[in-house]
């Protein structure tokens, strides 16, 4: 269970680290949307592996393929079915991890819960389970772009102890990608590209914060109470591998303002339209979007797998240690970012089409 | 849209500030066990405005009926009906707020979403909607300590500036219960007791941040990929009115550790059972429950309604100031403490179910 | 389990025969649509017990209140809650099927599921849940009248061996409602009333057909798949109580032509429009609504409960007999037919919002 | 949308006529189950085209490949996808239809609803998209025979006017495979062939009645009201191509009996346990199954494809005919076993995994 996303565009992913391949299929995908493997390709790359020195060195190319829903160039209504073939398993690197549970990672919990677990590359506790969902998301900010110009910009905030600047009302996926760290700050990329080398050489990891940016986005996104916009959003990033911590506009840091402080007053611009003199909110009030920037930003913990002795157990419970061997990433945070536009635009899909369902039937 | 939460353990909820009540109908509750009207109220009393002088002086008593649902005692398996009527509502404090936006509040963007809005006490974004939460909460905390001996305790960690101490794998529900705070450092509780009381009087509003405490939950609970556990508690907490934030475990100032100082390892304890020796994964790895405590913090900011002037726009678009009028939380956090239980017990109870349908029917 | 309907409309029902009573919350109506308590109480009127002599002799006036989701006389948007207070219950006659178990009702299966049952009235089996469907299927219609003027006219066709003349494409609610069988052949209706007052005297009960013709609705929508437009029909119809079989257009009757008899052939109509010749499809073709009058029919068993003296065992496996006292329907049909029709609404108002959602997003 | 079946045991498929290739996703399958193509492959070879003189001539070997959540033998509890790659796809074929509506088909119907259609063979609505079906059926009918030894046997019970003899609560599937119609009578299955290679050769197309028999069902599957066991049957077997009807035990002809001649008696058997006299009820009451046979019937027109001339409309409105070239099958009627027990498996198997985990959570 759980590999279901969204209610009106409705995302199923499939497939593990090794074996026939991953991917995803897309139900409810709007008809007539102009769609190639170009523009899910052009996604994949940027979160695929061997991308760069600071990644893991596992080569896939993470070549698509789409095997239904679209016709002559164009989405039909039906299903999406995309396929990306495993190439660079293997499997030798993982007769130890068969028997010793690697700290902090899934190895212990999915064989607790199923009783049985596929050691091969972690199963399905892969980050080759994102390909499905950024293959998945490269559709659905296309639609977002073409219903509304919505902009979906995610970079890396923070890594460690290092922080980045960046306006969030400004920034373009141009600036981010930049450098191999995708951040818009180039002092701080380079900074942190030397700190992520240097705990990769001493087999130990790095954590970091992702913050995005989401612009024209439609006003009225997101339903009360349960289904509030910020509620999908920290579902979606709290699903993504590693992720520890989720905030929305002001986030931890607004709890030390007073009400006076933090409520963002209201104005009419020149053009009529209602909007806010400050963004504490984050671009979300009561759950709906209100026309503003949504502002929100994710902790990622540091790669549970290291190549460090650690302290562990074996399946049948004897004490040993487990310096991790395979091929990991130093820090996750750069291929992090395509994962957290992808979900970011699931999820406003989702909700576009929700509120076109109900709000947009009577006149 | 946006009423009903969880999949097998689903709960449905319904009404606003005024009108003729609130409440919530559970559809799935496991039959033959042992409920009455004490079981739920109890948890309401906690939530109810008017339970101290940090509170809303809004009077309700907020007296429950099981309208369906439970007979001789017993839930049927049937849906569960729950209704609190409304008792002290007055219309007459919401003419200027009919017309005027409350900055930060809802009021904008429901108008917006909808081309309509009950502005009679914020309507449906009344924090009056959690009564349904809080209900059904106290149910699937039944169940919980009945499976698992599962206890869930929620406790204010800070209020704007001054921060608890605490032990969430120690603490009781009794210590919180102790002072109207409810905290269980009792210094804590004194100090902040006084801040928001002059933030009261200085017609303004103070946030904070509630911590949650899970002890003897089941491990396995929780869904690969979408489902993570941390993902639907994540959602669950930022669907609460204010919240701005949530962290699971280590959360965001895990960021700022290595891979090395931030995995838990393992050990095998005296009963053979596998047991990490830190908990930074906050009780979940790779998604799902491995049996430690369960450990999540929530940020909630501070109340947007407040009495001082603010800037604002009227409906038409007119700059105009207001000061709100109306009864309201200087403070949401005291009363946010069983709304985190809550839904915190919604989610486990409904992954509870999960795991019991999938990995428990085959031997 | 099992009582919510629905994906964007969606309706989730609660009540048994005895206790606090029933109802239903309606999650997802659109908003601004106009609603009074006098739209959903002349549906109830049509459905509840008591209303003629060929009824349930139970006396219920079935009065229904608003709690929420409705504003000065619009929908919100949020939640609308209608409650029905159950009145005329006789606790004293359940007391032998506190024992025995009817044939053919669901007192055993409901036992063997939930271990524990209420016997008082049927619990939860009773036909009063229906008053929820009937309550949120008013709603439905009253959308589906403004936005496209659809009628849904079901009625009488078949009691027992009596067999109605009927014009689906013409047939009014007028017609129906002048008699109390509800049907619209004067003739059939003297007989069928003679027909069941014979079999109520006798103890017995009869059953019959329900037809549905549905004008005016829409040209696509249904989904492909499992979601095709008839499939959601007859799960609808296949929820009433006492239902045991569904046909849409020609049905089963249909296996009896060769594909070149069956086939609706298609001709341009003066306004342009694609239309069919015939319409054996009933109005859906690959399991989308093609304009055409959609025209399904439901079969309903004779009423279980019947005075005869019958043989059956008690929970504990004893052999008895059972002649059933309490008051009930000697033919469900009469009482059919609202629900029926409220059951049809409720599909296609949630289609017709999943086609404004995916279909009608983009340009 | 409309792709997506079942809430625990959720099947999602994909796939056109022509293109990369059909197939499914499993998600929430049980974990440890045994798994191997050839469960799988043995149904598909059952459905696909070309297997016999009376089915579709297109040769497809429908290979199937399983891509994820088997691992060593055994289901890991994650996505379980599958793939059937086209191979005998004829774009020429499908000039004429990218023009002509076929009269009874989907065309007209999927060109409005999604303003574009696939009309290679059909796109979606080809009868290949229930590949994805019967490959998830193969898997749910495996965990329903280990769980209780349950059994689903469809056949042929009725082709054009020839009606077979067929006994439900002993038929076997060795029975109905002996012969290319798939029904246990030989004598009917004879007169049958010589039916539909009739029908064949006047480019004409026959309908019928497949039965369906479920034995060793668990008592208690199914949930009142929506979710009832009937109305989660009847939406698969209407989800099927081409179906027009469904009944559930006595059906349409139980209408024509008295309550006192359709009850079903209960008796207790020797071993004790609850049972009926008769099985007009089909093995379900009050929505529940209560352990006797559940038998079921499914309607299914005419195939619509025919090679005759027919009158039908273009595109853009013109009146004109069609004699449909392509191949196609003259009578659904044999393959349409196959998805029929694959589409109550699936039912069965999710309101399963219901059972379980509403009423076996609590002691």
């Amino acid at each position: 269970m759980g590999s279901i996303f969204g209610h009106l565009f409705r995302v199923s992913t499939f497939g593990e680290s090794h074996g026939g391949g991953v991917g995803v299929i897309v139900d409810g995908c709007p008809p007539r949307l102009e769609l190639n493997t170009e523009d899910i390709q052009t996604e994949l790359d940027r979160r695929r592996p061997g991308q760069s020195k600071i990644t893991t060195p596992r080569k896939e190319t993470d070549t698509c393929e789409i095997l239904s829903g679209v016709f002559q160039g164009k989405t039909t209504g039906t299903p999406i079915a995309i396929l990306v073939r495993n190439q660079d398993a293997r499997s030798q690197d993982y007769e130890e991890i068969a028997q010793k549970y690697r700290p902090s990672h899934a190895d212990a919990t999915y064989d607790t819960k199923y009783g049985f677990r596929n050691f091969q590359g972690g199963g399905r506790s892969s980050a080759r389970e994102t390909i499905g969902r950024v293959a998945a998301g490269a559709i659905a900010q296309k639609i977002l772009r073409q219903v509304a110009g919505t902009e979906i910009v995610a970079y890396v905030k923070r890594i460690h102890e290092l922080e980045a600047i960046a306006d969030p009302t400004t920034v373009t996926r141009e600036q981010v990608e930049r450098n191999i760290v995708r951040s818009p700050d180039p002092d701080f990329a380079e900074r942190a590209i030397a700190a992520v080398e240097r705990a990769r050489d001493e087999k130990d990891s790095l954590g970091g914060v992702v913050e995005c940016a989401v612009r024209n986005v439609l006003a009225g996104l997101g339903d009360p109470v349960f289904d509030k916009l910020e509620a999908d959003l920290a579902k979606a990033m709290m699903s993504l591998p590693a992720s520890k911590g989720f905030e929305i506009g002001s986030g931890f840091a607004g709890t030390l303002l007073k009400g006076s402080e933090h409520n963002d007053e209201f104005y009419t611009d020149e053009s009529g339209r209602t909007r806010t003199r400050t963004n504490r909110s984050g671009g979300i009030q009561g759950g709906i979007s209100n026309g503003e920037p949504i502002i929100l930003r994710v902790a990622f913990k540091p790669t549970s797998t290291i190549g460090r002795e650690q302290r562990t157990v074996t399946r049948t419970g004897e004490d040993t240690v487990l310096a991790a061997r395979g091929r990991h990433d130093p820090c996750v945070l750069p291929r992090a970012v395509p994962m957290v536009e992808a979900m970011v635009a699931l999820v406003l899909c989702d909700r576009l089409m929700h509120q076109t369902a109900q709000c947009q039937l009577l006149p």
